[in-house]
């Protein structure tokens, strides 16, 4: 193998598929990236940890093609600190691999790539395209909801599906929901399937060109997200997923209007003297009069007593929340104003545009 | 008490007073910050581990003066929080200290500030003022080397002398030795003494207001750096300083012309396949002719092979070297070009100025 290519390039590509490589393998080979160098196709470099891959093709100028396994981290250490823009990568038969740029000369083992595990094909029959910056804002909007429960499996990850015209990611963990939905107004095929959060959380990091776009391909076990040059593949949960639609309230006895970050910035600062997640330390919610809303927490550290302007129309009640949960879902919306839905001091709460239905946040209150 | 003030100067206060708050301290006491107020000085803030103290002065409308200790992470965090720039701090006879801001009211519990020790007053006798820029300079340029090896309390510290008309700061670790020169030309006061590492590591990170000066004063047992309205008290380290002066070699058989930045970067690539500071892994410098460096390493994780234009005159010789001990000196030079001086395969080496004495590191090679 033997090829040329640019320093910064090359950097990006390890940095991108390194997302991949596990940190904590027991096999030497999954701690390292692949490389694939062919004429044809440029070079290729793969981060595989069994579950997600990711592989970034990486143009260049190839002299020799083959392939290698070498460490990830030294690799990525290394790339960085070269002198020159232009490196020199060439392996010989002994598996040494040699790192040209300027007047340095790195030399370091590497492991054949015929033991490195197979990332799974996804056949190109179903596809979705869709901005990367909707993708990434919809994967950020529901991820913090994903459970981490190992005993629902179906739970630890979000559940993505299309209808035809929109597309809707949904994470619970047992004590909150989070929705996002988005009309895309183009013929799509209709797709439901639950991708892992750790998946996710890569994908969503790797996302983000303005007007670029995504295609999603899944098959039945697979599910993969092509920009171009990166290819993140995961594998999917499978199994039912939850039937949420049957735990999001139709009515409500109680509407609040409210400014989110007010909201937010206030249980915020309520999150500063509840120290851990206990229960008996929740935030409290009251309302003496249909345009205030009291936030109000107590602990052995101190008191926090605030008031935020609100209208409210229907029952006016007194509620605890675990703050973390509220701090999440208004970090996640964008609107300047936003409905929130009681059902008494027991029943759930759900977080809704004040039009439309792009985004449902149910969070389920502590029993008074 | 009761006073109201900027929430981002007392934000910045306590986040300065807070860098002499012990973190690991088992009196809950010292876990706190003090805060005074007085009606003619305004508002002092005071964290202090028994070893470096650190007050704030802060403008502010004093209504009430009195004093309160309060826990250093808890205020910070609300203060930092709070919705309006304007805050007001009261507190009451049950140690109660209310901080309002905008709508937000906080209530946390105080302890009294009679059981709070007292930071030494050091006399105004003795007195150099510098600039903060060169000051911060000086620290940096040799924090590095000084020992943590607790059975050489002296070389615990940096040694800070003045000479009439110049100042030195030395540090010595026992491998190496860092040493700054400033000429001031003015009629200093002669002075020496051994500033504990972890005092001028704060004061390193307090000062920097460019056109800024310091008012360094010292007494037999402490030494206090005034800026106006932030000082910082620490002990002195008692005994007798080595004499590092024997320690510099006043000849050598070799000397080298070198850019600093591009050895930095060759001996930090090297260090990227010298895991430890195994002494079996050093950087290898070698000469094959008058005009060229070599730097080589080789370890189990590869080999780096790298040249550097130099100008050597005398002995050419080959050299080990800890690449951590050549990295923290060169980092610490600002220079285009040095000068080092060599002593053969196992005598000391000394980074210099080409021309001047501003700077001297000494690094003792590793026998070969």
């Amino acid at each position: 193998m033997k090829f040329i290519c640019s320093r910064d390039r090359l950097a990006e590509a390890i940095s991108t598929v390194q997302k991949a490589v596990s940190t904590r393998s027991t096999l030497p080979i999954l701690d390292g990236i692949l490389i694939e160098a062919s004429v044809s196709d440029g070079v290729k470099l793969t981060g595989y940890d069994l579950e997600t891959g990711i592989e970034f093709t990486l143009e260049s100028d190839v002299t020799e093609p083959g392939s290698l396994v070498i460490n990830s981290r030294l690799i990525g250490e290394i790339v960085r600190k070269l002198p020159e823009d232009q490196v020199s990568l060439e392996s010989n038969a002994q598996l040494q691999l040699s790192i040209e740029s300027g007047s340095s000369v790195f030399s370091i083992k590497g492991m054949s790539s015929e033991s490195y595990p197979k990332i799974p094909v996804v056949a190109d029959e179903q596809k979705i395209t869709l901005s990367q910056t909707l993708l990434k804002d919809m994967i950020r909007q529901t991820i913090f909801a994903v459970s981490t429960d190992e005993s629902r499996p179906t739970l630890n990850g979000c559940y993505f599906t299309c209808d035809g015209f929109s597309i809707e990611m949904v994470a619970i963990d047992g004590f909150r929901l989070a929705l996002r939905k988005q009309l895309i107004g183009q013929d799509l095929p209709a797709m439901k399937f639950i991708i892992p959060g750790k998946a996710l959380h890569e994908v969503g990091r790797i996302l983000g060109g303005k007007e670029a776009e995504v295609v999603v391909y899944s098959s039945s076990n697979h599910i993969l997200f092509d920009t171009g040059n990166v290819r993140i593949v995961s594998r999917l949960i499978q199994g039912e997923y939850m039937n949420y639609k049957a735990i999001l309230p139709k009515t409500s006895n109680t509407t609040m209007l409210v400014s989110p970050s007010a909201m937010l910035n206030a249980i915020e600062r309520a999150s500063l003297i509840i120290l851990s997640e206990d229960r008996r330390c929740p935030v409290q919610l009251s309302m003496p009069d249909d345009e205030t809303l009291v936030i109000h927490a107590s602990t052995e550290l101190g008191t926090l007593h605030e008031e935020i302007p609100v209208n409210i129309t229907g029952e006016r009640i007194e509620i605890d929340f675990n703050p973390r949960y509220f701090i999440d879902a208004l970090r996640a919306i964008d609107a300047e104003e936003i409905s929130i839905l009681l059902n008494g001091s027991n029943g759930p709460c759900v977080l809704r545009p004040t039009e439309g239905e792009d985004f449902s946040y149910l969070v389920l209150p502590l029993r008074r």
